[in-house]
């Protein structure tokens, strides 16, 4: 592994803070420069000692790193990639943290331009049940999984280093086309929430509202946790992978369809079966059995 | 509360068995016979001391109690209540712990006739992280809801015995009419486990099922922690409960629809404003707010 002289953080919040913290204590650079646009996040970041030093733009922060991680919302991406292209030096790499990738991969497109085959597109997966840079981590990605998404005209010696980064920080690296990675994000996460948004904002606009949701238990619960998500954060990756999300949608609905059918025609076998071929597969997922029974 | 002399438990798993620890610690009944299908259930008990004695059938349970509390998957709680009905002492009460109650109700009439008037219909809520005799637990109703309804019919010092058994349990007991009831579990509950099994069925159902779970994440795992529920159980709630569950399952899907469209056309304000009601409504409930992030 290559020790990097300086690297950058934009963005430091919780991914990049941690992003900072696991790159100091693996010594895979010797600076690490960070900018976030909430001066009192840059602050913060400085004070806990995730950052080494406080940049005051993007270019700024750009500037003489080898490596810059751009950890902001998906929809924010292009706007910071435009001013990172600005600064850029010939040799240093960006990648990025986005939830979504073709979309981020066809805006670093447009703004890195000639500087486009630096950029290595990814995505950490990682558990997020705190947010902003007090609960940046250096354990964070231990064991996490992230998803690098390369073009054919990426620099193989970019995707290499990002890899590496990725790995001192204890995470496991694979790598998927862009639009593949969100056919697969679209189905395992994006949908998911898109789900239990819908079915708590049914739930919320009735008149009696209150009253069903004193009858909720541990299934509800657990069910609809991430229906309290960040609302900004979901209404861009949503909107980012649009068309996946919209075809899985569709897949699901149907599937949906099916069940509705065998309801209606009171086919428990049919019934039965389709649930035992959820479960089964639920359970070889591991992750907790609540809500095992009958509520 | 009037110590009853005996009282009779069939369907000796958990709720049964939980039932039984609660009622002999809170000085409710002076004994406790209990009966199971299963001959091993039974004995296992037995031999915990959940029961103080095991009857052979439901009719010899039931002979001699004063209180029956059926504790059986719904779908058999008719066959129970006839054999029960062949037996009851003219003064004795029944009541029941199924997760739907108008079907239970209409199965309950034909099979009590006469004494339909000692037939309290009851819905404890309680969490079901386990289930079997062996996790049967006194403190298993400590501040659960316990749903009674009562028919107009039913006789009023009836519902106010299962009401003080219950209360003795530590339980919070309210009522509402066996249609409200179901109209109110089919949107906490049922409907949020068919939406979960049919999303694990549908991936389960791809070829590259195994690569799509690889990525599942912490929202991923909540959101499906339902689909393992018991599939047998599940089938004769959703069966039981048609009528309910598939007015929700359409008030969904138009919700659904409307997110559906807010996607499609881009709107991203629009959705915004939906996914912040659901997620003030769910952070108002409580219980957690992991995945409060992107993943």
């Amino acid at each position: 592994m290559r020790r990097l002289k300086s690297i950058a953080v934009v963005g430091a919040g919780l991914i990049g803070g941690s992003f900072a913290l696991a790159a100091r204590r693996a010594g895979f650079a010797a600076s690490i420069v960070g900018y976030d646009r909430d001066p009192a996040v840059l602050q913060r970041a400085a004070e806990l000692g995730v950052i080494d030093r406080a940049a005051e733009s993007v270019t700024e922060a750009t500037r003489g790193s080898e490596l810059v991680m751009v950890a902001v919302p998906v929809r924010a991406i292009g706007r910071v990639l435009h001013d990172v292209g600005l600064a850029l030096d010939p040799e240093a790499i960006v990648t990025d943290a986005g939830s979504t990738k073709a979309e981020v991969v066809r805006t670093a497109r447009e703004e890195l331009r000639e500087r486009f085959p630096r950029f290595v597109p990814g995505h950490p997966i990682a558990g997020r049940e705190t947010s902003g840079v007090e609960a940046a981590n250096v354990e964070l990605f231990r064991g996490a999984r992230v998803v690098l998404t390369p073009e054919s005209d990426t620099a193989p010696q970019a995707v290499s280093i990002v890899r590496s980064a990725w790995e001192a920080a204890g995470a496991r690296v694979s790598t998927a086309g862009a639009e593949e990675h969100d056919r697969i994000f679209a189905a395992v996460s994006h949908l998911p929430h898109l789900l239990s948004f819908a079915l708590v904002n049914e739930i919320a606009s009735r008149s009696n509202a209150a009253e069903l949701l004193e009858f909720a238990a541990g299934g509800f619960r657990d069910f609809t946790r991430i229906a309290a998500s960040s609302p900004e954060m979901w209404r861009d990756i949503v909107l980012q992978n649009r068309e996946a999300l919209l075809a899985e949608l569709d897949r699901y609905g149907a599937r949906l369809a099916v069940f509705r059918e065998l309801i209606e025609k009171g086919e428990g076998p049919g019934l039965e079966r389709l649930m035992a071929e959820a479960r089964a597969t639920r359970l070889n997922l591991g992750g907790g059995r609540r809500g095992q029974g009958q509520e």
